[in-house]
C-alpha cells in the first residue's frame, strides 16, 4: 500500500496513537488503513465413499488437487461461500453441511471455514476456475499432488473420523516455524 | 474507495473481466482491490457459573454490555484474537479454550467466531476499551443492555447449553431482511 484510496494522497507505515500495531495512515486525512485475515470457504463433498476434488486451471499451484474452496464475499454467509465455490469449481451442490474445521493460517493470515456435506447426485462438472473434477475414495486420492498443506490435512481428518465411525468439529493453526518448517496443531472441539 | 492504493490514480467500480462482482479496479494499473468480510472473535468466559462481561468506554454502543471481542488482526490464529481481544478489553485471561459459534452476519460482512473457556482466577480489570467488566450469572446479564444482537444470541446458545447440561458447537447467520427485522438461523452442528 502507497496510497491513501480515500484521498488519494501518500500513506506512511506507523503506530498510529492509541494503538500497538503498524497500520497505513495517510499522510494527509489520516485514515487508517486496517488490514485483516481472510476466509477461505470450501466443502468435503462425499458421494459413495468418495470426495470431490477439483484439478486447478489457475494459480497457484496449477495442475494440482484441491477441494473446492476460495475467498468468501462480503454479503456472504461462510456457508454460502462454500456452497458458491463448490459451484463455481465443479458446478457441484452439497446438502446436509455440517462445519468440519476452522484451520487459522497466521504467516499468510488466512482463516480456512471447511463444511462436510453430501454431494447432490455424485454430479460434477470442471467450472472455469478446475482443468478436471473427480471423485475419489480415500485410497485413490493423489495425495502426493495436493495443492495445500491445509487440504491434505482437512482429508486426512475427514477421513479420519470417518473411518473412526464419527465426525468432531476442528479447530487450529498451521504455522511455518523459523526454519519454514509446517507445523500443525489441530484439535477436535467438544 | 475513490483512489489504487497501488498507484494513487482513480478507480472505478466495475465488474472485471472474467468476473461476476463490482470491484474496485484502478483506471492506469488495472489492480483490482477485492473486499472481503472480516472476523470478529471473542471469548465467552467463564468463571464459578458467571460470564465475563464488558461495559464498552468506545463507538459504537458506548455504554452497552458485551463479551470480548474484536477484529482480528493478520498473522493470528482466530483464537489468538479472541484472547487477545479479552486481554486487552478485561485484562482477563482464559484456558480449555474451544470453538463455540461462528456466526455469519453477511448485510455488514462480519464473521462472529465465539470460543468458551475458564477465566483464569475469576481476574477482571478494564482496559481501555471498557468502562467496567463484571461477572454475571445467567439471571443477572443486562439482557436489555447488551450491544450486539449476536452477543445476546451467543449468551442465549451458550445458557441453553449449560442448562441442558452440554455444548454444542453453533454455526449460522443472522441477517437483516427487507423490513430491516433481524433473521436469524443458527444450528447445532454434529
Amino acid at each position: 500500500m502507497n496510497f491513501c484510496s480515500h484521498c488519494g494522497e501518500q500513506v506512511v507505515h506507523k503506530i498510529p496513537d492509541g494503538d500497538n500495531r503498524h497500520r497505513y495512515v495517510c499522510t494527509v486525512c489520516d485514515f487508517i488503513h486496517y488490514q485483516n485475515p481472510r476466509i477461505i470457504a470450501g466443502c468435503i463433498a462425499e458421494y459413495e465413499n468418495k470426495i470431490l476434488l477439483c484439478k486447478r486451471a489457475i494459480e497457484p499451484r496449477h495442475g494440482l488437487w484441491t477441494l473446492p474452496a476460495g475467498f468468501m464475499e462480503n454479503q456472504e454467509t461462510t456457508l454460502e461461500a462454500a456452497k458458491r465455490e463448490t459451484f463455481e469449481e465443479a458446478n457441484a451442490k452439497i446438502i446436509n453441511s455440517q462445519l468440519f474445521c476452522s484451520i487459522s493460517i497466521p504467516h499468510i493470515s488466512q482463516v480456512y471455514i471447511m463444511y462436510r456435506g453430501d454431494l447432490v447426485d455424485g454430479f460434477s462438472k470442471p467450472g472455469i476456475e478446475s482443468l478436471e473434477t473427480e471423485l475419489y475414495s480415500e485410497d485413490q486420492i493423489p495425495w502426493d499432488n495436493l495443492a495445500f498443506p491445509v487440504i491434505t490435512e482437512s482429508l486426512q481428518l475427514y477421513f479420519s473420523d470417518k473411518n473412526n465411525g464419527g465426525f468432531s468439529i476442528y479447530n487450529g493453526e498451521m504455522r511455518r516455524d523459523k526454519n519454514s518448517k509446517m507445523v500443525t496443531e489441530i484439535y477436535p472441539q467438544l
